[in-house]
């Protein structure tokens, strides 16, 4: 699988005293889009996997914001896979609102064991890797 | 003035699941130094001025993640002015703790009017402009 | 109407460093419920009426919690309308999963009008009072 | 030690599109202002003793909102120790902003053992409970 389109409406919380939603919460509706497209392949961004806790911080983020979201807006989010690396996972993301791009952003998560509290980088198991394609330009 | 150094202690709020702080907090973290530069220059994110209210959406942010930020951290956030525009001014942020660099950042901010719940770009009122210079190279 | 029920599945960004859903999410939850019982009676915790700006700043909230909420667990939120006061609505939500009670909370919100940036109560507008009822005993 | 205070400016982040801080965030105001009067004690909301990972789950938080906190805002946090219990803490709060009372509010702890993913309620540890009083009266 390459890509995921999710649905996120817009809630009062997001919002911010400008009357429009803040711009931390777009990497919020980002990243739950890719956790449900880890859902969708039978895994979960923090999994337990031969007695091993994976989980995958974040070496980047970006968003540019186009067109302001507003309370009750119903947003549509569009994962795509950017890179498949040997360590990371490259996502991009359009956000749009009945057909108006709203925001554009960008991931890029690596795959860590958690060891206590701290993280160790691996390659990305194969179980994970093999269900995940890049997507076509 | 062209930079602004603030502290920030990583809240429990901030962080998440795998112990660390939430990559959409860093973004917080910066815009609250922005603000206080601001404050600094005896200005506001959101303040009136000739009876207009002057708000700056962002039109793009971004975030790269180097060091994990850990509960009870103490993080030092460095502000550079890195462009000012006409009608916008660029940040770029260094996120440091005890000298270790955790994350470098980056911020644009358009200068508008909010006009009951629609904004419009204005160029930058000199009030404010000549009190913002860029940070040298 | 004087109940109503949704899910809400608890978010990464929800949780905090000791595993669980962060205890100021569960006001977030029981709110966005509030908002969508307002949304299924036709209304809005943000709406336009006869000109004026009608708001519901809460002026009180309570939660007690029973057993945790942890990453991807799937909460039903139940919304009960406790009491129909003439400036003021309460609510009671009981929040379960798979059964188990989760936490039970309860809000005060006030009916105000929004005047520039300040709130005065008023009377609940009959169009939005004739469709709420306290829910029996 | 009985009692605490602190200060907390409201951020933008805190806001929403009422122009006020967000009803969920005084908890967090609440909270910042008892892991500071933990810290004040030498000790910390998340600590290791004897090897185990002490942690303190609420199982009730409650506030009366009586005026608005507006975007930077200063407000006092003054916690006071209501009870201490043989297994719980219970706080009182109280948020003044120049005198003027803005909130009340009230949260109970419970000192657990964090073990796995799983909490256990234990006795507090005497190193602890040797450092808090209950406030007169």
């Amino acid at each position: 699988m390459h890509e995921y389109r999710t649905r996120r409406r817009v809630e009062f919380v997001d919002t911010d005293l400008s009357g429009i939603a803040h711009f931390s919460r777009y990497l919020v509706f980002m990243e739950n889009c890719e956790h449900e497209f880890l859902n969708a392949l039978g895994l979960s961004v923090f999994m337990e996997m031969d007695g091993q806790r994976i989980v995958w911080p974040r070496v980047a983020a970006s968003c540019e914001y186009l067109s302001p979201a507003r309370f009750e807006d119903v947003l549509e989010v569009h994962l795509k896979v950017l890179r498949k690396g040997g360590k990371s996972l490259t996502y991009g993301f359009e956000i749009t609102r009945e057909g108006t791009l709203v925001a554009r952003g960008r991931t890029t998560a690596v795959c860590c064991v958690l060891d206590g509290s701290e993280v160790r980088s691996i390659p990305i198991p194969e179980t994970i890797a093999g269900r995940i394609e890049e997507a076509p330009e």
